[in-house]
This record gives structure tokens, sequence and C-alpha cells, in this order.
């Protein structure tokens, strides 16, 4: 597997086909850097690619999952554009804002489920990371906050977009607003977090459990879940249902079904060839 | 009234508006065959276009719910496809997977609201129908899963498409990745039913005293509301706006009106012509 | 300032950038006469455009927050049209509607965050205003209805369309079909408010807390926060990703940046000036 | 094959793939009956779940292809909602409308492509037809004219949604607004006709060769085409790129497919089987 | 009526329901100063609610239609907000761009048609305007160009909206990238304008009578049809159709349609009243 | 420059900021290899990354621009897919046509203007080509089909949303149902091209006229155009013109703008630094 600064992936067991993900700078809260925006897209794409990965589990190392961008990140990008013809370093400053949000988007773009597993703080740029991952889990130590207003910023890496689909539109106006601290226990009744566990261990133990077993179902139909959800989000219903029967016209009749009919007839656990 | 082999319709109150409408299967646990994608729109739109129908109350015969299709019905259908011409095999399974949609759907093109009254056994197929309907209540037995992924199939009559705008689109994903079974009372947090009964006596009383008390209220605006809610879900807000500004100039101003007006003056309950 | 009939501007802090707006008819619960919609946007405007503003608290005066649209005003303004040709009428009155949603509209135009402080009754016209607010506290005795239907009416000033994306649509369309009653708790638990105070005097000092907090922010991230969570609404991820990193172009790099940075370096409060 | 008494439908040739469904009440230049609405949809869907049908030739009996709505029709239908409740009158008459306009959608449901074969007057509901028809041709002697406003009506069976992706929506406003008659020649430079014919003989003759040459080509692409086309006008780029993948990821590798390949490579006519 | 020093408004003949809005200042080629973006809104807005009129004919004095933006209002403008803080200063330019923008929008805000009758130059802003306007026509000399590109600026009062949907997506981007002039030959082939006149006068006559003509119609659907084309424009077809419905369900059975049709079975023009 | 084997980079002039790109299979009339969709999008990449280039001409090496998918590229991916589980087998071709429709919308995503110069043959892949490009001129002898529907496939890189807007949707679905060739004068009155040119050479000269403009022109202004009309596409008018307002507050007020107002109070060319 390839190197990476910010990151690092672990199979913790070569038999399962559940992959971990690690921001790794523990130093800095796993403050977000310029390379960690650089790698963490590719990071995910080799994962996307690797046919022995089902499950994705994002993890902070250390004492928090992610403490948002890292200051001198942004000081450094935001130094390059403040010169210059105003127009042209707009233009440029908004690419650059782009790249990051690509970074962001690429736990999207994986076609597999990524299981964010959030102890600490999870602050700003954190936050926009575990808003575009599909399942989040959190220890009760856990503790979250939209932080960009406080630096004066509109935040910029997706929490406005997708966490009113997550929270409610009213919920995630007040946090984006208030910039203010709230719990695990306030992130579960918000419908951020599926599930609070007590500890580090029990949520450590209890993310297997759940990967472990997306990762022994049918490939074919958790990725045609994801992908249909996805896809559903921004159609009004009768698109999404018509996107949906044209999806499993292709999909649905596969050995997948059959192993999983057969097993369940035969009151056994179905067993699905990779992808 | 037309007869149904996997349905039955029941006025419990010829004096009231409320009908009942109940999945009748219950030595298959109400398993959709194949039979109740016909039946079912065709008894929704004998309810929409019965006069005396003000209301309709969706419940299981027996023991539970709905446990989903039939997984018969499903192996049935898809041996329909699996051989022969891909692509044209592809083009007739699209249809049949449309069609079944459609008789989920019926629900919302009904319009009158439908009650789902949720007790046992509500999994798949009917998360499915429950997702369509426009209230849902459970007694306190009522346990819920959107199984297709342990049937290795991407959900495709509804629940991808009409979950999330009822839960929430983080809460959605877990519950269709993991496939994993919930209670009435995380159902009741996740804002998948409005309220849980300790009983089923107490579910089919509550139930009752809603129904009647909708049953009672202006049929326009009873229907007013349920259009325009269900239009503006995919409109914009000034779009939305604008629909029901447009909608209210043909049906405001009305008898109903009227008699609601006058009967908050002299503080009687007003009675409404049928529609 | 102004002179308003149905409303009150009190700015309490000469120092403070949190100015209250009090709906002001508390021999009437603040019930919405036709003045009120006049004087709403009015009042509004001038606090949009006043820099000495930058949040403001909605609240009412005396024991209710507002009792819904007056049924005199009701039937003034349908006596109007219920005569003459039905297509003219039909036209004038979708006039009319439109104009009384522009006034509820103007909340989400004013570029400056609105909070609504509730306490008593929210009936009807009430809970289109406070859906249409940025942030929703209410003391322990407020109480609520989507109450429209029991009129006879379709709600047509900006609940249905506003309502689901913040308690969901399942619970949305349960409220407005039933127009039951429902408590601060529960609305605190379905997201319509994202606290609740114990009284009304704790509710005050607890919105003043948090006005006075965003007052205090950049009122350049303030107002980029309420656009592109208004905005990105109605766009999909990917339009309103593009958006924010467009509208940030332009506007993150500020001297509000600057300060917020030094603020944060130097361990003290960042001032910013007005905009 | 049904009776019905405003349509007549017509195989030219046992072996033809291509099926003709004429309006059919000549001595009313065609002009659409309240029956029409009935029978059309109905028709459309004979002809599309016919599995000899690859291709559907529109056109009218007599010297018009048609006259528009029978003003006895819009008399009658007129007559029935001008009474009684106009709240109730309202949502009655609002549901034959979308009746009427369910019937010329009826069109673009069909999976089959209707072409419209257009000679004299094609006036008002006319227009409404052939703007739902997926091929437009016509004689030079045809005329057109959206001729709703001259009733004193806004066109409500489809002109206003379809015409302006037609011709444009600048022209089809000065069409609209003006009421004004084009000619064919006119109709073909805004695009409304693909193709002028010289006479209603060469009209016949060429619509006879298109639809013959569509007829033999694979139906699977041919409704592939259309539906992809049909849903694509709704959805952006990269909507709609997506949607026409996962159709053709069922659909493309198909008998027709090979068929198609092997017959260009042995340089003959391809023969594809019935869908 | 009010003074203008950039417009005027002339109602040629005290019988007709035409008024006449020129552009006023001939001496700059009645290039749009800033006083122009505040009038012209003004002068929409009255015209719009005096029931006197029905038609607007939007025309310039002088030689030319319009010279585009002014270009010391183009500079006035832009010196406003270059200096100062950045991030204020573009949120302040973005408000003074979206006044600007309002101000051209007021066409279509105004619920009666706008008849652009262009002559001589309509260069820029011109275009911006006339792609607002629901009808165009022209003279022979009338010459066009979308010449924003030139003066360095992305075009934002409107063409880049408008203009795609009147000439096609190609057509605009060419004309849009190249910023070249086109004839109004070319105008008319593109379908930027519906007709072409010989001279200022034939197109003063021809645009008397096509508005005279829409001025004796029902005001009614005159109006209704460009609100519900302008409203379609932005739905899809099923949306559009459900739109119509209900509006017409509001609007259709008016004294207008009683009147058109006793007029046609009278064979005489109909009369009708006032809106 | 980097090598490619189906592509060649040529700038014809040191000094100009105008690149061409060739389609070079003219052996195999430029028909697309899968090897050509791997290399395109590098290629465009590359310019779009290089400062030196403002504008690029695609064209066709040889006597004509594109034949379309090479049969034999068809056949080898096909083939691919054809066997195996068929619900895999579908997810992976899937993906495998997304990868191509990603080759051809990478013209979209480059920012700087493509403008396709157009020759001979414009068949199937030739189309989705061109449609994705910003300009359209082609010679005479040009000749343009939408041949999928003849291989038995329905259009799937893009012809099929992108034409529509081009050349309207009724002449795109006739061109796509039928097939048929049509000329470069047809293509012109379709508006698919926005000048025919009487030769190659005369084509040659046009488009290095037309290019050379525009790459003298304001990059900022001309990248913000592309960018802006094609955003647009699929926003309404409110959502598009909100945001170029958004975008013109972060690019207007630049160098480029200065020099362009000096240039034209001192009636001398502007000349523009590169972007």
């Amino acid at each position: 597997m390839a190197n990476y600064t910010t990151l690092e992936i672990v199979q913790e067991n070569p038999n399962s086909a559940v992959f971990y993900l690690y921001l790794n700078r523990p130093s800095h809260r796993n403050a977000l850097s310029r390379d960690f925006f650089t790698e963490f897209p590719r990071a995910l794409s080799s994962l996307d690619q690797n046919s022995d990965v089902n499950v994705i589990v994002l993890s902070g190392a250390g004492n928090h999952f992610c403490a948002g961008i890292d200051l001198k990140t942004l000081t450094s990008i935001s130094d390059q554009f403040v010169s210059g013809d105003r127009g042209r370093a707009g233009e440029k400053f908004r690419r650059e804002i782009k790249e990051l949000q690509e970074a962001i988007t690429a736990i999207e773009r994986c076609r597999k489920p990524v299981v964010a597993s959030i102890h600490g703080a999870c602050i700003g740029g954190g936050v926009d990371i575990v808003t575009a991952c599909d399942i989040r889990y959190c220890s009760k130590d856990a503790f979250f906050s939209v932080k960009e207003v406080d630096l004066a910023i509109t935040a910029d890496l997706g929490t406005l977009q997708r966490l009113p689909s997550i929270v409610g539109y009213g919920n995630a106006l007040e946090l984006a607003l208030t910039g203010r601290t709230f719990s695990s226990s306030e992130a579960k009744e918000l419908g951020l977090v599926s599930r609070v566990f007590g500890s580090r261990e029990e949520l450590d133990n209890g993310v297997r459990v759940v990967a472990e077993g997306i990762g022994l179902k049918s490939p074919l139909a958790v990725r045609g879940t994801k992908a249909v959800l996805q896809r559903s989000r921004e159609l009004n219903v009768e698109q999404g249902l018509d996107y949906v029967a044209t999806w499993n016209s292709a999909m649905l009749l596969s050995d997948d079904l059959s192993e999983a009919v057969s097993a369940y007839a035969q009151k056994r656990k179905p067993i699905f060839a990779k992808l």
C-alpha cells in the first residue's frame, strides 16, 4: 500500500473485507493540512479499486477524530490569494476551494460504504468529513462544532450542503450560526450519529461488528444502496423510482440474489463473491 | 365492494367517513404476493372515488403488519427475466419493477389521507408501504427493518426515495446499509412513526380517534393539505408558495370556509358536505 | 425609528448589535391583522439596512407569541373576493395571497439572522412565521399548532413549504393533517425548536446570550452562512458546493478573517467592523 | 381491435410494424370531443402493448388534422363546474383538466415513437397533441395556431409546457400570446415540424418511408432513445449521463447489438426480433 | 403619470389598452445610466397596476434601441467597490449587481405582456432587456451584440440566463464568447426576434397591430399565458401540467370565457372587461 | 508536449494563445478507439493548465472530423461484459460507460473555450464530441448523423443530453430516432453549427480568425462566460442570476476591466495578462 504522511490504511484482519483509514496526525489532533487534501482522495480511490475492500472505517489516530483545518494551512492558502489582481486571484482561489471540496467529496464518490468512527474532537473540517460519510457512530466523549463562523469563514467544504439533510434544515442553521459545541448525546438526538458508545473501546468493537456485518453482505446490493440513495437525494420521488427501476433492471438479477435466496431457504449464511 | 384475495375493506361504522383497508394474508404475515400489487392500487382507487370515504386506515390482519415481499413472488418474478436476450429481459424487468412501484405509489395518488396503523413486523416491502402513507402510528410490539440488502437487493419499491425525507438522509443510509431491525421506540425517535401506543388495542383506539377527527374536518382542506405538501416536497420554497397561492385562489373560498368560520363564532362543531 | 401599529422595535442596549422586534398586539394575542402584513416586511427591511443591527430577535408582546391570522382579517379578505367574476376574483385573490406570503418571506430576505423567541401560543400564522426564522427557541409554556385545516384552509403562508425541511416530511404531514396542539418538549424532539427554556425569563436570558454571541461574530461570515444555507436548500450537493466556492472566492479573504486569525493567535476576542 | 367512435386504427400492411392511428371525426374537422379524451389513451395503450407495433403514425381523417377542442365539449365541461360551491367545483374541475391532460400525455407514456403526420388545420388542441409526439411532419397546406387565448383560455393541455423546448421559449411566447395562424413553412423554420412535403400524398409517402425505416430498427434502441431523451429533458447533463449509463448497463448488451454488428460486417440489413 | 429622466410613458390613443414605454436618452443612444435602473422597475410597476393598460410596448427614443450600459455608470459603480476590505466590498458589490438585475427582471414580474420594438443598436444591456421581454420585433436596421466580453465582463444582467432558452444553448455560447455583431435577419433566423420589418415605420405599424390585437384579448387569458409559460420554463412537463390545471381551476371559468364563446357563436368580436 | 497515439496538439503560431487539438487517426476517419478515451481528457487537462492557451480548436486530421466509435472498440468493450454474473457485469459495464462519458465531458470541464472545426463525416461519437464543444463551425462538405440507433444502441456519450438544448427537443428526437444523415446547411438551420464555410480552407481561416479574436479577449471574462452559461443551463433564471452576481462580486473588478475601459477610452486594443 502507498505511503501517506497524513493518513494510515490498516487491514486489521487479512480475512476481512473491512479496511481502516486513519487520519494520522495525532500530535495535531489530526488537523487537516494541505497534504491531507491531496492524500485523502488518493487513499479513497485506492480502496475503491481494491476488490478486497467492501467497507471502509474512517477514524482518527490518537485522542481526537479531527480538529478541523490546520490554521497554518488556512493562512498559507489565503496568503497566496490576497495580493495581485483581485479578479485573477478570485478565479484561482475559487479553483483551490473546489479542489479542497473534491477531497471531501471523494467519500461520496467511493462506491463502498464509509463508516465514520468518531471520538474526541470533531470540529470544523471534521464535520465536513463526517457529513460526507455513509454511517456515523461516536463514543461518549466525542464533541462537535460547526466552527467555521468563529474563524470569520462561511463553511465551504460541504457542511452547509450535507448537514441539513442529516439533522434538518433548522438544526443545521442553528449549529452553523452559533458555532456552539455539542455533545455526543445531542449528536445522537439530532441524527448526526446513529449510535453513541460508552467508550472508545466500545466504539471500536461496535463499529467493527457493524462494518464486518456489512462486509459480508452482497457487495452489489450494498453499492447499489449507497449509489441509489445518493442519487435519489437530488431527484424527486418519481424520478428516483424510475432511476432505481432502471438500476435494478441491470443489477438485481445476479448470482448474489440466487445465493441469498438459497441461503435463506437452507437457513445458512450466504457467501458472496468479490466485486 | 369488490372482492380481494389479499386485502379487505371494512367500514366499521356506517356513519363514519373512515374506512379500513387490511393487508389480509395473515397466515403469511401479510407478505406481498404478485396479486397484492394488482389489487392494492385497485382498492385505493375505489376508496378515492367513493365520496363516503374521507380517511383510509391501512392495517394488517393477524399478528403482523407486513413481512415484506413474498419470497415465492420474488423468485417467480425473477425467474421470468433471467433467460432469453439480456437486453430484452432487462427492458421487460424494468417495466415489471415500475408496475410494482406504481402499486405502492397509489397511496400517494389517493387524494385522501392514508393512516398506517402498524403492529408486529413491518419489514422490507412493509417499510416501502408505510413510507408512502401520510401518517404512521404503531404499537409497542412493532418492529421494522429495511431488509432488502440482506436479500442482495437494492430496495426498489420506494424506501430509498421516501425514507430520507422522513427520518433524515443519514438515518436512512444507516438503516438501509445495515438492514438492522429497529424497535417501535426507535421508530418514534427517528420520526418514522408519530406515536407509539402501548398495545394493539390502544393503537386501534388511538388511530380511530385521529382518523375520525380528520374525517370530520373539511375534506377540501384535508385534500389540499396532502396535495400541496406532496407537491411542495419537490419544489423550492418560492415555487411551493406560488403553487399553494394558485391552489387557494381556486379552493379556499368555499362553503367549508364559511361553515368553519360560522361554527367558530357560534362555538359549535362545523359540519362539512361530502366532496 | 418608524412607528408601527402592530410591531415594536427595541434596541435593549445601545452598544449591542442585537435588535428586538415584537409582535405587538398583546390584547389580541398578537393575531395577525392586515396591517401586520404591510408593516412586517417594512420593519425587517429597515433592520436589514441599518448597519448597527447584526441580529434580530423576534418575540411576542404579552402572554403569547402569536395566535395566528386574525379571524376578522381572514373574513374581510375573503369577502373581497367572493363576489364578481370568478376568474377575475381568483386572479386578484391569488395576488393577495402572494402579498401576504411575501410579508413572511421577508424574514428570509433579511440578510441578518432572525431568532424566534417563542412563548405561549404559536398557532397557525405563528408557525408560518417561526418556520421562516433562522433559529427557534421557546419557553416551556409554549404550545404550537398547524391550525389552518380546522378553519377549512390549506395553509398558504409557508408552513407547508418550510416545516418539512425542519421536522421531516412525515412529521409535517401528521401535524398539518391533524392540526393537533403540541408542546414545547415535542417541538424540541421534532427539531422545530433548538432549545426549551424553563420559563419566559430564562428564555429571554438564553436568547440574549445566543443573540449577543452571534452579534459579536464576523457579520460577513454570519450573513454568508445564512445566505449559503438558504440557497443550498434548493441546489443539489454539487451545485451547492460550487455556489459556496464562488461565494467565498469573493468574500472569504477579508479583514474579518485576518482579525479572527490574529485574535486566535493572541488568545483574545476578535472585534469585527460593521458591515 | 377495439371499436372507437373518434379514432381509427389501421395496419396498412400486415407485414409492417407501422400502425396508423387516425383522428376520425372528419365532419367536425376532427375536433376533440369528450369521448376522444377517453378513447385516445386507450388506443395508445393497446398499441403500446401490441408487440406487432413498432411505430405509430398519428394522422387526421379527412381534410384536416385537428381543429382543436370541440366548442360543445368545452361548453358542456365548463357548465358542470360553474355552479355549486366554488371550492368544491374548483377541486373537481382541476381533476377534470388533469384527466384531459393525461389523454394527451399518453403519447409520451407510449414507449413506441409516435409520428405526427399533419395536413390542413392543426389548431389549439391539435397543437397540444403534436407537441407531445416524437416526430412531426406536415404537408404544405398545413396551418397552425395556438388558439386558446382567443377563447379566453390559458392553454392547459400541454402546449405551454412542451412547445418552448421545441421552438424556443421566445417563439412559444409570441405564438401563444398572439394566437396567430402560421404556415407550414414557418412551422419548419421554427422547428415545430422537421419537414414539409409538397402535398398530402407526398406527406403520406414520406411519412411511410420514415416510419417503416424506424420500424425496421432495433426496437430496443428505438425505445431506449425515446425514453432517455424524454427523461433527460428534465435532468441536468450530469444526471442525464448517469441515467443513460445505468440504462445501457441493462439494455445495450443485447441480441440486437450482435445482430447489428454482424449485419454491418456482412453488409446486409439487420433483422431484429419483436420486443 | 410620474416623471422620469431616462424613460417616457406614452398612451398614443386614449381608447387603447396599449401603452408605450420609451428608453429616453436618445443623445446617449439610450445607454443605461444608474438612474435607469431605479426608474425602470418603477415605471413597469405603475403600468402593471394601471388597469387601463393591457399591453406594454418597449421602444427606444431616437435612432437606437439601446447602446448598453453607460460606461460612466459602469466606472462609477466599480469605483465604489475597488477599495476597502475586499470581503465587505464583495458583499456590497454583489447586492448592487442584484439590484441592477432586479430592474431588468421587472419586465418578467410585470403581469402584462411587454413587446420589445427594436431598431438601431441593441447592444450589451440592450440584449439583457429584450431577452426579458415577451415578444421581440425589429426593423431591418437593427443590429445586436452580446458585448460584455469585450469590456472584460461576464454578462450579469440576464442575457446568459435567458438567451439560451430563446436561441438555443449553442447559439448563445457562440454569441456571448465572440461578442460579434449580428444583423436583424440573423436575429430572426436565431429566433431572437419573431419578425423583421423593412423600416422603422413599418416596425411601428406592425407592432401597433400586434399590440392592439393582444390588447383586445381577454386580459385574464393573456396574463395566464404569460404567467404559466414563465413558471413552466423551470418546471418539468408533469409539474407544469399540474400547475396550469391548478391555475385554470381558479381562472378559466370566467366572464371572459362566456363572452368569448358567445361572441364566437354570434360571429362578433368579444369585448372583455378590464382586469 | 506529451505524445498521443490518437491525438495531436499543435500551436500554429508561437505568439498565439490558440492551440489546435487534432483527432489524429486519419486512416480510420478518426474513429474513436479505447485509447482515445484515455488520451482525450488528458490532452484537454494539459491545455487547461497551460497558461499559454486561451482557446482550443478541435479538428480532425485527414478528410473527416470523426466517423464515430470504432466498431472494434465497441465489440471489444462489449465482449468484456457479456459473460459472467449478469449483475456484476452490469455494474462494471456501467462504470466503463461512465468513464467513456467522462472523456467527452472533459471538453466542458476545460475552462477554456473549445471551438469545433468540422469537415467531412461527423458521425455518432463525433456528434457526442461536438455537442460538448462551445462553438461549432463546419465546411460545406460536412455531414452529420446521430447514428447510434442503427447499431442498436441508445446513444450514451452525451448527444441525447446535449443536442436538445442546441437544436431543440423536437429536432433532437427526430434526428436520434431516424439516425438520418444531414448536411452542413441543415446543421446550420438547426443551430448545430453557427456558420458554414465554403471549403475546408475557408473553414480553417474562418475558425482561425474567430479563435484568435477570442484569444485576445480578457481570459477572465471568457472563462466566466463559459462557466456561467454552463452552470445557468441547469438553474432557473432566479438561481442563475444569483450565481452570476456572486461570481462577478469576486471576478468583475479586475485589471482586465480597467484595461478594457482604458483601451476603449484611448481607442486602442486592450492587452490582457495571462490567467
